[in-house]
């Protein structure tokens, strides 16, 4: 044994000597070694449990002898014993060095543990919360050296956990006194940490050690769902995902209708302020009941929205959006107070941070899925395009990146669409249609079942099958034109020309019959000539919002398409193809993120330094304006067709086939006539 | 002529050479000299004005020709012809450098151009205000380089004023657009500066240029008055000065009985913190009308007041302040939300500072006493007494300060004095007692004129004689004293003792009558034997307390007093003297300081920096506890006397000479043994 033993700590490998009887955690601290701590090593919070490895450790060099470590106390026996504690682990504050030692830190003591994502690409997020609690011991006043009660809680928060530039409104000065007397001197206090001004701003405090978990929400504000999850920010656990349609769907459908209604009705900016400020209030309530928490014990909101929507969530008129140049007022970040917002249902101290918006059709939406996807960090060419009323479209690698918005509507949101609904429990999600029989099967959220399968009924007796949800349409219609059911035009068949009964006339169109519920009280779901045309009007704006950026490029190829949808639903990258939403790429290329937007708010609400990095990012990204483009008008009516006739897909003709059918020969080119609304 | 002409300022004497053609306000720019501009040098704001000397300056050493200077332009004709423009001035933006010249900088134009206080002392306020008027020129908004209309206007903030870290909330963000455009890209705004964060923060914003004046409320909130400059932000000016009775008097007179009232009513400091509130945004709609001005061109407030007036003010309960240790809540200095202390008059955005606080009885109205008195800057040893309810006590030189507060009681301010009311029109403040005839003659507030002057009537018959101020009450029993109608116990004669039918009995005692304006239907004002006791009880806590810090200090003479009164009214040292308010001094270093507090107030008000300075300072005062101190007891004690029996005057028996006259045998001591209320 020497006077100074070495410490060794795994998974880092950062190593060091200290003197015999320093406590584990004073060692991990000095060592930079990521060892959590609450209660700032008083043996409360049990966070920085850790593992000592004994005998033989010749990859280190060191044999550790079993009385490295001082011996198990009453502290740990007190603890093991109320709230129980692994075999083989201490707590770090409570033993000491005593000889060489290893020391394992597991997973969870780990401060900035990292959660899986529950995605497609399973990237990590690393926990680094803006809010987070800490436990500190105050110094009792003393007449002869005055100072304020909240001075010295400055002073000891700087001394126990190093954190500088403490402030409090005057609703925490106001608790203060009695928390800190009610804890004999102990408090535990949420701090937030400002990525701009690093100032640490005290959200709430409680007596003694308080270690009751703190959440926060990510929102994803479109402009027909919004959506949310809950998540614990400790260890960024999604405790609740939820969502709903957004009010403002009554004073316009898309996004232009709402900037002309705030023109033509004086205040109606206003109402549309109150009307998205009281669902999401109201979304948060119900999300914090269903993953079981109080709303009054979030303290973070991340929002991530296109323009219009950041505008009129502010209470700012969005009129300079509708009209060129489309002047933001404010493109950086926001930090707020929730209250600033009306969200009066979480805790009164609560945060929202805004990522900055791109442009003024290209908002932190877009901004939030360049911090998921990072297009900026990637070495071959990626085409990342998130599918909402209005598609956010990224493309770049690590030398450029560009970003457009493009119009595309709601109906890759299942809004428009004659049987359209938004992704929810008895949604149709997944549609295949046999090419011989014409007779489709589907499976619906919240089951994992094929509407052929044995069971499937009783499987969806709850739920029931109410309607087609974003996936389910791109699915369905990309099916039907797989079948033979719709031609390259996009018109449907009458049953004489499709030989089924399913391709029934609906006035002087024809509607695919998905799925007939009538008998059992259900809805009757079809797929009508209307639900096509919204569907290709929708893609070939995405289309040609991509090909524009293409072009900015001069790229005629790009390496990989990453899909994201604004509302949780995995689109199919074989039925996107099949569609033409997209250009060409490798189909083994093309994935489907999820809600890489949620993600992205996500995110930057468990890391505070990812809001400081996409703050970054995207001043490096390159903007491009669809609206006064006139190539974007021209790829637009070109893209019409399914396929269109301008790009072929030679990579999709090794998996699907695409028959050669016309119902109508004007049929390819009156669509292509077809102008854009708005 | 050189290409690098030689630029002279004055009165500054910075000098340097700028290529010809260059404008004078450019050069001053550069030199760091001090020359004003709100619109940044485009000839809108006329703040730039210059005096250009010609022929020879043989003691800067240069000769300057008649055409040094480019000619006078349309904007300054157009300038001089709409607003005037005296005779051999320029606009400093206009008037380009052509050869050497000498430039002399009216004070007028100078951004931190002094401002003479109105006070005995004649010390000057460097005007440098948190929150200033800046004109500026925005960028229009451009498609292909989106940024925020908010990030343009920070950028221009910039480059043209060099300030960066701007933030505005919601509702300034709100307002932002359209001001731009109807200002066709050029605003105003009223920028305010943190002296913490040194962030800038738009409080409001005008299209194109405003200069409208913006203003500020320098506020003393003490127990039993609340006190008010309204300055103009700009140069300085006190436009109005005005105050109220603190409606927080029907909870309890003094301090202590506040905070019982706190303790024993549930919700008490709720509705006192409501009551002072209201009553300053009474005060602040007065004020305002009083000078002419809108309440809401107030955005900067700055509030200084005792530690209990503070807590109860921030909406803390003040208890623990009831009890050793004297625990604040919070000692340091705040910046706040005028609405989130309800001053809902002043402009919405408007901003508060409160100075730091001493200690728990020795708050931030002894740390504006030390911003307007600086004794840490001074040679010799000052006393500093700041008489109201509560007595702030500073003692010390530029080596150590020392300060403490003593509870006077509110007789020094009128109250708890039978005849006795604030400093305002019709309130005798000045006394005279003919030791002869025992007849008294005075002046009241609002005319020059004794009470004996001919014209006298018709110069009060507007205000009348309504009562008597504090200064009036300090001089009245001085007077009482020096002309033996009371004794040295302080005890009234009766008209056979001394002489005067106005010594008339009331009860068991007697009162003097000062006026009788009963038979004009006014009021009959005495000095009662009840007044002599608050006096004697008030100036006995007063000198107990100064000699309680020479005690620490360890001196036993003091080589300057200042006395200063909370409610602006001019203490006569003479008469301070006789009474035995403060220890022994020459005279002639006896000065008034009229209400140093509030001048405190007003230098942090118009001067940043001011408050940096005072937040260094505090930590730099050593704070004595006079409710623990046995000494302060015994010094108290003994100091009941008039003069006290402890320590005679030699200086002032130069000048007054006090009759040894005594009506009650048992008279100083019955006093000595009297026990200080609370």
């Amino acid at each position: 044994m020497t006077d100074h033993p070495l410490v060794i700590f795994t998974p880092s490998g950062k190593r060091g000597r200290f003197p015999v009887g320093t406590p584990v955690l004073t060692a991990a601290r000095q060592l930079g070694v990521d060892l959590d701590s609450v209660c700032g090593g008083r043996g409360i919070c049990s966070k920085c449990q850790i593992t000592p490895g004994y005998g033989e450790f010749s990859k280190h060099g060191v044999t550790v002898a079993s009385d490295a470590l001082s011996g198990w106390n009453s502290v740990e026996e007190r603890y093991k014993s109320k709230r129980g504690l692994i075999d083989g682990r201490r707590l770090g504050c409570q033993a000491q060095v005593m000889g060489d030692v290893v020391i394992d830190v597991p997973p969870e003591s780990q401060v900035h543990k990292q959660v899986i994502r529950k995605s497609a690409t399973e990237r990590h997020i690393e926990m680094d919360p803006a809010t987070r609690l800490y436990f500190v011991s105050v110094a009792e006043p003393d007449m002869h050296e005055p100072t304020g009660d909240f001075e010295r809680l400055a002073l000891a928060l700087r001394d126990q956990w190093q954190i500088e530039d403490i402030e409090a409104d005057l609703a925490i000065m106001r608790r203060l006194q009695p928390a800190l007397r009610k804890g004999a001197w102990s408090v535990t206090v949420a701090l937030h940490k400002g990525n701009h001004d690093m100032r640490h701003r005290v959200l709430d405090i409680w007596p003694g050690f308080h270690d009751a978990p703190i959440h926060g929400l990510a929102i994803d504000l479109g402009s027909t769902t919004i959506a949310a999850h809950l998540c614990d920010l400790g260890d960024g656990r999604v405790l609740a995902s939820s969502g709903l349609m957004n009010p403002q769907i009554r004073f316009g459908e898309d996004l232009m209708s709402r900037v002309s209604y705030a023109m033509m009705n004086p205040g109606g900016d206003v109402e549309m302020t109150r009307a998205v400020r009281e669902a999401i209030n109201a979304l948060a309530v119900s999300i914090a009941a269903e993953g079981g928490v109080e709303a009054a014990s979030v303290y973070e909101v991340v929002i991530v929205c296109n323009p219009v929507m950041h505008h009129l969530l502010l209470g700012i008129d969005p009129v300079e959006l509708g009209q060129a140049p489309f002047a933001l007022a404010t493109s950086g970040s926001l930090s707020l107070d929730a209250r600033d917002l009306d969200f009066a249902a979480l805790n009164r101290a609560a945060r929202v941070y805004l990522l900055p918006c791109i442009a003024g059709h290209v908002g932190a939406d877009a901004a939030a899925v360049a911090l998921s996807e990072q297009p900026d960090q990637s070495d071959d060419m990626v085409l990342i395009v998130d599918v909402g009323t209005n598609a956010e479209i990224l493309l770049g690698n690590k030398h450029r990146v560009l970003a457009c918005s493009s119009p595309t509507g709601p109906a890759f949101e299942g809004a428009q669409i004659s049987s359209g609904q938004r992704a929810a429990p008895g949604a149709i999600e997944r549609v295949q249609i046999d090419p011989l029989t014409k007779e489709p099967r589907f499976k619906v959220i919240g089951s994992d079942l094929w509407s052929t399968d044995a069971g499937f009924a009783e499987a969806t007796a709850t739920t029931g099958i109410s309607g087609i949800c974003g996936s389910g349409i791109i699915e369905a219609v990309a099916e039907m034109r797989m079948a033979g059911l719709v031609d390259q035009g996009g018109l449907i068949g009458s049953p004489e020309q499709t030989g089924t009964w399913r391709t029934t006339p609906e006035g002087r169109t024809h509607s695919y019959v998905l799925h007939d519920g009538t008998a059992e009280g259900g809805p009757k779901i079809m797929v009508t000539q209307g639900d096509i045309r919204a569907i290709q009007l929708a893609k070939s704006a995405l289309y040609a919002g991509a090909r524009l950026l293409m072009d900015e490029m001069g790229i005629d190829k790009v390496d990989r398409v990453t899909l994201a949808g604004a509302f949780g639903a995995h689109i199919s990258p074989k039925h996107a193809m099949v569609l033409g939403m997209i250009p060409d790429a490798p189909l083994d290329h093309v994935t489907s993120a999820g809600n890489a937007a949620g993600t992205g708010a996500r995110i930057a609400l468990c890391n505070v330094a990812a809001r400081s990095q996409i703050e970054a990012t995207v001043h490096q990204i390159h903007k491009v304006e669809t609206a006064i483009e006139p190539r974007f008008q021209e790829h637009f009516v070109n893209a019409s067709a399914i396929p269109h006739a301008v790009d072929p897909f030679p990579e999709l003709s090794a998996i699907v086939t695409l028959p050669n059918v016309s119902f109508n020969t004007s049929g390819g080119g009156a669509d292509g006539r077809r102008r854009r609304r708005g």
